[in-house]
């Protein structure tokens, strides 16, 4: 605490990002990271940008990333005007909180979610109530129906895995039409149906991507939210009066590329589903109970032994997942999707702890 | 305007950016990037990370971007704990206004000076009162010791390019030791004091430093802010709560890198000064006022030329400098310090316009 503190950091309650462990050859399952290096033509995109010299480094980037924003249009079918594009899908929602749920009424999200959700709202003073999920972890859709100054779901939820159909999600959106309704798709090319489809019908639907996961980018930063012009209208005023350029220029280059190759992003999403279903079996046979996943994780718990202890004898042998102490979620672990050979060593571990 | 809109966002002038003109070869004399390309062994950073496929983007940088800031930290004798670092010195400014600049009294800042502040203010809702230059545009120390929330002074200024002497900036900061003084020096390294040296002595000091001008990153987004680990605390507290990984890996990597070439720093520094001072003196040549400059720009008014139609005559010839129609500064340009080529092909034009 300081004295040159504003209020509102005062009371922060910072998100705790999954941790980068310093170790020299990690099991790193913790942060929902891609098994798969990024498509060919991502790392040819930059080394293109770079040249011999970097020159074009010493240039501001397109404040706007247009290009980058057509190119992902075209691959939605939707136009580069329903296109906002940020430093990660974080910043993104960061926005997105001030832009569009700052209202009067409280915005409504699921009890169990992205434990971000909470940390916007208390940054930018934005009221909010917390909706449980059903002792299934299952999004009660019905329960969305009440005044709000906007809904927040995300599809897949985190840390859950758990998918609402489109229908559901349509449900949500018509029956809100006086508030935005944010579907954060973070996990979506893993198994669930998009909302994209839907923006041009409803304009109070925005949809958040990443190329965090489905795009191996997590290093490079780059996110997205896809809606009615009106609405990327309210984030880029934000982001003009924030940081006008927010993308760099080999961010820019690698997001595009990656979008121009969908062969590798339909065979990386095939792959981590293969993986998930084999991994989900494997934890079935060890005796846990296996949230069905529409993700790039499973979360999963075990009847006979504690959660937060798994975790911490994974820890010794450099085996890192996700634990959350948190009311009703504190008997589970959230386990990314990794390499086969990372998942072969998870289950070997586990099958020494809880044979 | 839209009912979905936030009142922040119906209330909002964002900032605009100079023109990123699609031009075949511009002479871009317009937003103060620099005329060298980055250190060759920035480029040598980017390849590394990138390596033969990619594989370390598919996972988060370093959150807090250790590496880096321990770096920049040892080129300015501080420790990392005194060091944040984000996605451009833009958004380590809008961190700063939320963190340390939100309080009950105005904060102060030149009435001529980066247009950006007044928009952080706007979107933070931050009180501010414009304290008027004197007609030299100098800045007046004795105007700020005035009951403040904070000041905010460019060191060297934007766009006029005045410089206070390291005194007068100790002075503002020992006569306000209840509020945050900023002193952004985005432009120092082209011939202002740097006031990173009385970090240690006052617990209300913080420097702004970007990667865009002197290290030749525009392209790469990577800005500082240095002071009392306590200034920082909030910063990262801010941070933490928006978005945990502002900067990618290649950022990262290539801020860093532009940190461990003092010899290219120091070489590209002084090729800057000596065009500044050769421009300077064409310029004047031609009739023009110039006003000293201590950065990589001159400010500069024509006694008998209208500034905004000279900036549209060379705009006909590919060369964009920057011209802002604002009360007591419309009269002038502000031209940034390109490669010779550049500027000679400006005075070249400007001889015909004014000649």
């Amino acid at each position: 605490m300081s004295r040159y503190w504003s209020d509102i950091v005062q009371q922060l309650t910072p998100y705790v990002p999954g941790e980068q462990p310093v170790l020299a050859h990690p099991v790193k399952l913790n942060t929902n990271e891609s098994p798969c290096p990024p498509s060919p033509r991502v790392v040819e995109a930059i080394r293109s940008e770079l040249g011999d010299n970097g020159e074009s480094l010493r240039r501001y980037p397109d404040p706007t990333a247009r290009k980058l924003r057509e190119t992902v249009a075209a691959h939605h079918g939707i136009s580069a005007d329903q296109v906002f594009a940020g430093n990660g899908s974080d910043e993104v929602l960061a926005h997105v909180f001030l832009a569009l749920l700052k209202h009067d009424k409280p915005i409504l999200f699921p009890d169990i979610t992205y434990s971000f959700y909470p940390t916007y709202a208390r940054l930018y003073d934005v009221a909010y109530r917390a909706v449980p999920v059903d002792d299934a972890f299952a999004i009660r859709v019905d329960d969305y129906f009440a005044p709000n100054g906007g809904l927040l779901i995300a599809n897949p939820n985190a840390p859950t895995g758990h998918a609402l159909p489109l229908a559901d999600i349509e449900r949500l959106v018509a029956g809100n039409t006086e508030s935005v309704v944010v579907v954060d798709e973070a996990y979506v090319d893993f198994g669930a149906q998009s909302a994209v489809s839907l923006i041009a019908k409803y304009p109070n639907l925005l949809v958040v991507h990443t190329t965090s996961k489905s795009r191996s980018l997590a290093g490079m930063r780059v996110g997205f939210a896809f809606g009615n012009a009106t609405l990327i209208d309210a984030l880029n005023r934000v982001k003009d009066s924030f940081n006008s350029y927010p993308l760099d220029r080999l961010a820019q280059a690698a997001a595009q590329a990656a979008y121009e190759d969908d062969a590798w992003f339909r065979a990386s999403c095939a792959q981590v589903i293969a993986s998930r279903e084999r991994l989900s079996a494997g934890l079935r046979e060890l005796g846990f109970v296996v949230v069905p996943s529409a993700a790039n994780f499973v979360f999963v718990s075990h009847p006979a032994h504690d959660a937060g202890r798994l975790a911490a004898q994974l820890r010794e042998k450099e085996i890192i997942v996700r634990h959350f102490k948190l009311p009703r979620i504190d008997a589970y672990l959230r386990i990314s999707i990794g390499t086969d050979a990372e998942c072969a060593a998870l289950l070997e571990a586990l099958r020494v702890y809880v044979g």
